[in-house]
């Protein structure tokens, strides 16, 4: 048995525990409560510091670590097809596994433990594994033109066949049609068939972009010229990106849905009502311009939203903790109200919200005997933390993710005083910098003027 | 001379220099350039590092950094009745300087170098001369009653004696009238001569809250009550918070503006025609959910922009590339467009153009030959930072200002290797936190129910 002990223990679900411990037995958490009463075992010493669950990125895309600055300034269309395009153009498989290893460092770093990440190439897949943390990764699938449908499908089948036979009880396998720019409504309805027939758990953007409506209500906007050249047919689909969900029966699957920045009343009434969650992405959604999502508005109906960071490539960072904080402040502008979301609240999307959003509750997300013991330990030794007149503000509002002194997964310790314990492999910071040089290059070369691919070719 | 050698140096008004080198001779930098240009010297490698000017903080509360998260969830006028309440019944002066230090060492590792600090004690004079910071110091004046103004007044003259007294080539004294709700238009005009008579820098608050325009364009709004209670007369004063300062005069004295946050296009286009600046607080705008500023619209006016962190009551930190991060995030929200407000920007507001609003353009904001020597360097060796595509996306998007490896002022080394240089006070932290216990328990006792003291009331 080890007895963590520290300052503050947040346990997310009951109220902050002052001069708290938790006690890990194995894999699993056997105490949380005052240190006075804690059961004996051997004591690790957090000091002045905040002990939290380990926090859950409900939305990544840990394979683009290395676009991290890559696409900035560019509106969401320019911004994806370059992404799209410099991803085939330069990036190899082994690039994007170092990215994904970066990613993981960071989050690891920030005091993240479980990662619920959508990909493309797989090595988000390879990365968790080799990291020791939670995860899901959703592998996505594409195609717009109805005529993909059986090919995507057959290519996914195959994934996750691959991917099934490597779960593990920390990292399980998932599916996510990418978003309505990028896939039929055909390959929609089959995607979810596939999920419910083999129980697999469910992920898409959707609601994220102006671009996006216009497309989905429209056949109009940004998104719709590219699709015809492509010869495919572009029509309106549904009243919103939301309501086209539905009218498909997807989501019936209550599927996680990323984003929902554009989801008007009757949305949030239809994600209510089929149980639907949400991965709200606030930094991500400013940074690419789409607006502040209805967050308030949705936790009312009592909607499960947690937070995610989103890829690098558009946030540039992953730190749930400034995810919070943002998340706090852009609520308070959406309703001119500064108790519209509020420290505590924004904490429980980082934790126990996420975890329910994922469906992994069970066993992460909150302190709580008989769960698994994921952790992570913020101290507040540092003069930017000082003072402490309660522990939530001061972790959102003052502190950030990039302070973890601890982290555990399953009780497993992956860092401890700054130090990963992770046996990564050599050299992976020098290549991912090494690949953004190659980017760079490229973007010199082709990138400006070149012809861009668009997410969802069917030559992916 | 001493080379500072760095993998990037950014002098905000020239390009951004690959392997750059910034010689500085005593007080003054002597070459920007390339390192193969550099004229010798002793070397320090700052190595994969950011080169900058040191940061400009158009706008802090030095003062109040006990007040860290003391102040959660609440509406503006309570929130300030509860600040000036604790304020008076719990913090002495030692308590205040003790604050305004620890505020000065977060700064500091967070690589600001410039204060423009707004204080009703004064104790921010005493710890920047203490720090070695270049600074003004705004003394704060007050009086909603007209009847106050010669005391008013009176007060203040006193004050600015004392402090012009102990004036350096690095920190000096500026008034600062206080805002609409707590300066009567007497008081206002006889401020603004004051100013101008004695050469003294003018800041105000400004434009910030629904109340304040409330206030002043209807005689109404949650500032009303209070003010009647004790006498004073209410009525309508002028269209907009920055019309009334139009009507008085004060926009000729070319003031800083602080936060501007309702303002219609008339009020920028007087604003840009006084010449007057403004200080953005994007962050303590967003929490106390008062909206965002009109930050594209002012900078097209020709307006001169700087940004400031606010006071740690309402931020909850002093981090300006933080600050220029969420100025990005919500000028993106804001005009639904990604290139509103872009990272070079950003980080021009946080440093040269901040500088200018503050009047000392003519040595600080900028890396060039024969300005004082004030640098700030932050190392992108973290996993949170890498990679680095471009230099100015990965500073405010990617990093965060706590990560200051080098801070310099007029050539003095405040700050090497995250070891403070400087010959602060020991057991600041320690004090401070103990501060913040008292007023927990003053929280505890008095906080909810007792008599709240409005700013401004004459007993101060």
């Amino acid at each position: 048995m080890i007895r963590y002990h520290a300052r503050w223990v947040l346990p997310m679900v009951a109220p902050a525990i002052d001069d708290g411990t938790v006690v890990v037995d194995g894999a699993r958490i056997a105490y949380v409560g005052p240190r006075s009463g804690a059961p004996p075992g051997d004591d690790v010493e957090l000091g002045d510091a905040i002990l939290t669950p380990g926090l859950v990125n409900a939305h990544c895309h840990l394979e683009l670590t290395a676009m991290r600055g890559f696409l900035e300034g560019l509106h969401f269309r320019e911004w994806i097809l370059r992404l799209t395009t410099a991803k085939r153009a330069v990036l190899t498989r082994d690039d994007l596994l170092d990215a994904a290893r970066l990613g993981l460092e960071e989050g690891i770093r920030a005091g993240v433990t479980t990662y619920a990440d959508t990909c493309d190439s797989g090595v988000a897949f390879d990365a968790m594994l080799e990291y020791g943390v939670r995860g899901i990764m959703y592998q996505e699938v594409f195609g717009p033109d109805p005529g993909q449908c059986e090919a995507s499908m057959a290519e996914l089948a195959a994934k996750i066949a691959a991917l099934r036979s490597r779960a593990t009880e920390l990292v399980r396998p998932g599916i996510s049609p990418h978003a309505p720019y990028t896939v039929s409504d055909r390959l929609y309805v089959a995607a979810a068939e596939f999920a419910r027939a083999n129980g697999l758990p469910l992920a898409l953007h959707i609601a994220e972009s102006q671009a996006e409506s216009d497309l989905v209500g429209a056949g109009d906007g940004a998104f719709a010229p590219g699709l015809r050249s492509r010869g495919i047919e572009v029509r309106p689909r549904a009243r919103s990106p939301v309501a086209l969900l539905q009218q498909l029966g997807v989501l019936d699957e209550r599927p996680l849905l990323i984003h929902v920045v554009r989801a008007a009343a009757d949305d949030v009434t239809a994600i209510a009502a089929a149980g639907a969650t949400v991965a709200h992405c606030p930094v991500s959604n400013a940074k690419l311009a789409h607006g502040i999502a209805p967050v308030r508005e949705m936790l009312d109906a009592g909607i499960t939203v947690g937070l995610g960071s989103d890829s690098v490539a558009s946030n540039n960072r992953m730190d749930l903790l400034a995810e919070a904080h943002v998340a706090v402040l852009m609520q308070g502008v959406r309703h001119g109200d500064p108790t519209a979301l509020d420290a505590k609240a924004a904490l429980r999307l980082a934790t126990i919200d996420g975890a329910r959003a994922i469906g992994l509750a069970g066993r992460t997300g909150s302190l709580e005997v008989g769960k698994d013991a994921d952790l992570a330990a913020f101290p507040v030794a540092g003069a930017a933390a000082l003072p402490v007149h309660t522990p939530e503000p001061a972790l959102v509002h003052a502190m950030h993710g990039r302070d973890a002194s601890l982290v555990v997964v399953a009780g497993r310790v992956l860092l401890h005083d700054g130090v990963l314990r992770v046996a990564a492999p050599p050299g992976v910071r020098d290549r991912v910098q090494s690949a953004a040089g190659r980017m760079q290059a490229w973007l010199a070369e082709h990138g400006q003027a070149g012809a861009l691919v668009p997410p969802g070719s069917p030559t992916r």
